[in-house]
């Protein structure tokens, strides 16, 4: 079962219009590139996938898209992400009536809690949905709850979960999930949320990774884990170097932070490449604009990618005076 | 207009029946004993009011059971908390459509962002029901952005933000904003969500308090807000020496943390009390017992409230074996 | 014994010459003034007496001179602030050589820990100097531990510690010290740190406060104190007030950071009043300059303060070119 | 001259006697056991060399006994920890009269402040020692500070600064810190502190490891870094595993936090392994006792390495009852 879960299960980052609406064509674009490189699945509704601004309708209509566009061709993970356990298991049920593949929800935020509330909450919702492969998404960023490495081993080896997508930034504590998920029998699958230090988590183990800048450019990353696979270290460091480089779409951004700097550059660098027809980015935030733009295109060019353009007109923001 | 949000506006508790329905007649009960006290509002749907574990037919229930029950005695303010502007903008036009007297708001959560993105966000919503007085809820423990001074200035000055309810626990960043207010010609209306330093944010200039203990009892804070207003500061120090005895339920919880042992103490009191059926939690958090139930009757029985019962059932827990 | 310390103490801010020496003329100047205000100690060597910027000869020289110029009219608390155990006990002997009155040490840092080390550390403070008075002082902000009650009000029963000074920012958790100590019999002395929220930790019943802005100005806050030993709020109010309206000399500065604007605004203040020589910082801190400098004087004009001068001279930084 | 500064250089533990005294034959065996197992240098004073714990008297003590172990065989760096500038440099001058080879000193810590400041700190540091190549050492976890990159390039590029040591756990910022070097010419020696993910370390171009489990057993980190070196990174996986696994002697520990669990075990099992003559631990920490000292002695036997002893006498705690 899990084994359907294994290697590169890139984030799909959502198209928008001008107008904020669901890019349908850009987003089929997107997902034909990624699967046609070779990805082992697609992430939807996921962090970068922008699934804390997206409301229910629009949640909807995003995995309804994805299971079309992707058409059974590989595996489509369907993040079910909300405060507390009851409103993500409204979320898991959808997901189910769409036809997700696996589910992937967050430790409870907003309230605050203690562990053993983390692990009821993951009990409740394989409980909901029982038959639908449930990820655990382990980013203390967002949700400020570090998921404990014993309970995501006893949830493995009591079929609560399927794996866990690692987004915490702790490779030291990864490292440890690792061993101790061999050490147990491999219940679950490890999956690194990482993009520049996915060779640090295939040297660990992991069993895939999740990486958001597979986006823009997925092959290396399919590369990344074949050479992996194969033993190849050095093709590995090879194809990550190359990925660290083209990473830096999202540091030459200046004046924006988080989400708009990390999923702005994204979006960026696919309506410069042509694959999404803007850059426009769900409220309140602002699409990356002017210099920003230009500093991506210019990293773009350094990685030898091939830009379609090289500005974006100015998404018109309709509303708010500010 | 901001004139009608002042005093002590508690955040009302939801109480639900063992198997997690929302418990009608303890509801009536509890919020007709905090308007006979001499409440000036009642907060739904606030951090306390389980707004985060609540589904949106949940919340529509909660909200429409307060509008019936609190029947224009006094306005009822109800808490649009989401993670992001467009799901917040929702909970917004469905508590314009039940008729809320004002809605609360917090900063986005979960996805990170910066100063401008917050401001958006506040923007956003008034413009979206510009009718509805909007009260900006300052509580970085949960949603982990304090709310900068000068933005909270700026949008009282614009008409955006009615007014701020503050429960930052930062007491000097809360005198700093009485004084900006003042200033600025009084644009906000200030309420402090604290239940044990309410002196203190008086002796500051706060318009009023949202004292979740309130629900346990409500008449010391309703004197409380009389003696300020009348500069009687030795009954105001007194009624809060006695609220900060009671408040002790909540740090008498051993084993618990957070909401299970903040909100847990609010019901188990409530049920102890006789005001609510049970002290029934909502999931993925279990309601308190044994000795914890006991410490709480204890502290209730000090401060000479009237129990109901000593002890309570334990609410069955049908799901999940843990 | 522990009556010795109530009241207002402020942490004396140490006056540096334009070459980083220490200022004899200024600092006699400062602490006369302060004590002829009416002041109930002086607390040297505290954070913003620069403790963490002195090497251990400054400091020695700075409890010399604080010592003779006290000459016994006033208590003088003198600050232990180091790392670990051994190095705090090392800087309490030389406080006990020196002939302070009482010392002040905070929890453990830099190396991470647990409560029973935190517990321990105190423990061994007190039994290298049992004879000197032993203040715990509560800074998260600069050690990142907070101290828990429990612990503080053990160590008062047990005769380990004789106060706590609290500069923690959590009034809520002081309120419920206050209580706990004053349920134990009151073994400890509780001072507060803030300035701008005295009112509400006199309100809550502290023993006294140590406020930084004393230095700036201390007869306000030895009204207040008086005013609240008469029970006459209404002048702790208003006295408060004026001295939140004079802190903004520390939030008027801009572009920078932490102990460069407080403490920084602190020293120009003094220097414009003519009380300090200059507004010399300690390295790696510069002093605050041109428009800083121009704010911080409309706050005191606006305060009523009589400024001696309207401009500085800029501290030749003699060192590094940056 | 950085060149010097490559390889594995272990941060030497301390050890004590049952009374707390620096124990140097059991020094002796541990440096010269790390040197003939191939080691590329010792840094002494580190965090795990208790420089925090240490009076100013035992750190001359450490640091000249570990001059004279070494002797020449390797470069010897020298941590010059404390809270800020001035005091720092005075540990640095006397780093520099017992002969170290280089000085190694964090951001300042306590008082807060911003990137200017820290920037201006190391400079000065480097002033008062031109001639002393000078780590920065990136440990946020302790001084709450993580170094910025743009900041540690130019300084490396000004000539102040020689090398970085990254305790920071962010392998994404380490990752883009080697790239930010190599573009600029490679003028810093970057050095990670982990342990069980020294191997990404060496994926992202590390130039050297700073293991504290190398104290335990440094062999293996030096044929991880020679297999590195030849680009054998099927030898370096093979490595990093076994030190994986031998690093569950600090996991296993429970009921103890922080320093007193991770370079507790590194002690135990040094007494256990008959490296060290005790497990002491410097005040306010207890030494391991119990079930904590045979589990880790079951995670040695695990590994494969030869206990000389199977449990520890309890060192007398001479002082405090608690």
């Amino acid at each position: 079962m899990t084994q359907q879960f294994r290697g590169v299960i890139p984030p799909a980052v959502t198209p928008l219009t001008a107008t904020h609406e669901l890019d349908l064509p850009s987003f089929e674009s997107s997902i034909n590139r990624m699967i046609d490189a070779g990805v082992n699945g697609i992430f939807t509704l996921g962090s970068s996938g922008e699934v804390a601004f997206s409301t229910d309708d629009r949640r909807r209509e995003i995995i309804n898209a994805a299971m079309e566009i992707v058409d059974d061709r590989v595996p489509v993970l369907v993040g079910c992400i909300d405060t507390e356990t009851n409103r993500v298991i409204e979320h898991a049920y959808v997901a189910r009536e769409l036809g997700a593949s696996a589910i992937v929800a967050t430790a409870p935020f907003y309230a605050l809690g203690g562990e053993a509330e983390v692990e009821r909450h993951f009990r409740l919702i394989h409980e909901a949905v029982p038959d639908l492969p449930l990820f655990a998404y382990d980013i203390p960023i967002c949700v400020h709850t570090k998921l404990q490495r014993d309970m995501l081993i006893r949830l493995g080896l009591d079929g609560v979960l399927t794996g866990v997508k690692d987004s915490s930034n702790d490779d030291v504590s990864f490292r440890f999930l690792v061993d101790d998920n061999n050490e147990a029998g491999h219940p679950l699958t490890l999956l690194t949320g990482q993009e520049v230090v996915v060779d640090g988590a295939y040297m660990a183990g992991a069993d895939g990774s999740v990486p958001g800048l597979a986006n823009v450019e997925a092959t290396a990353y399919v590369h990344m884990w074949n050479a992996y696979q194969e033993g190849d270290w050095r093709s590995v460091r090879d194809e990550q170097d190359k990925m660290a480089a083209l990473m830096r779409i999202t540091s030459v951004v200046q004046g924006v932070q988080g989400f708009g700097a990390g999923v702005g550059a994204f979006k960026t660098a696919l309506a410069l490449l042509g694959v999404f027809d803007t850059n426009q980015m769900p409220e309140p935030i602002a699409p990356l604009k002017g210099e920003n733009v230009e500093r991506i295109a210019a990293v773009l060019k350094d990685c030898g990618l091939p830009l379609e353009r090289t500005s974006l007109e100015v998404s018109e923001s309709t509303v708010v005076k500010d």
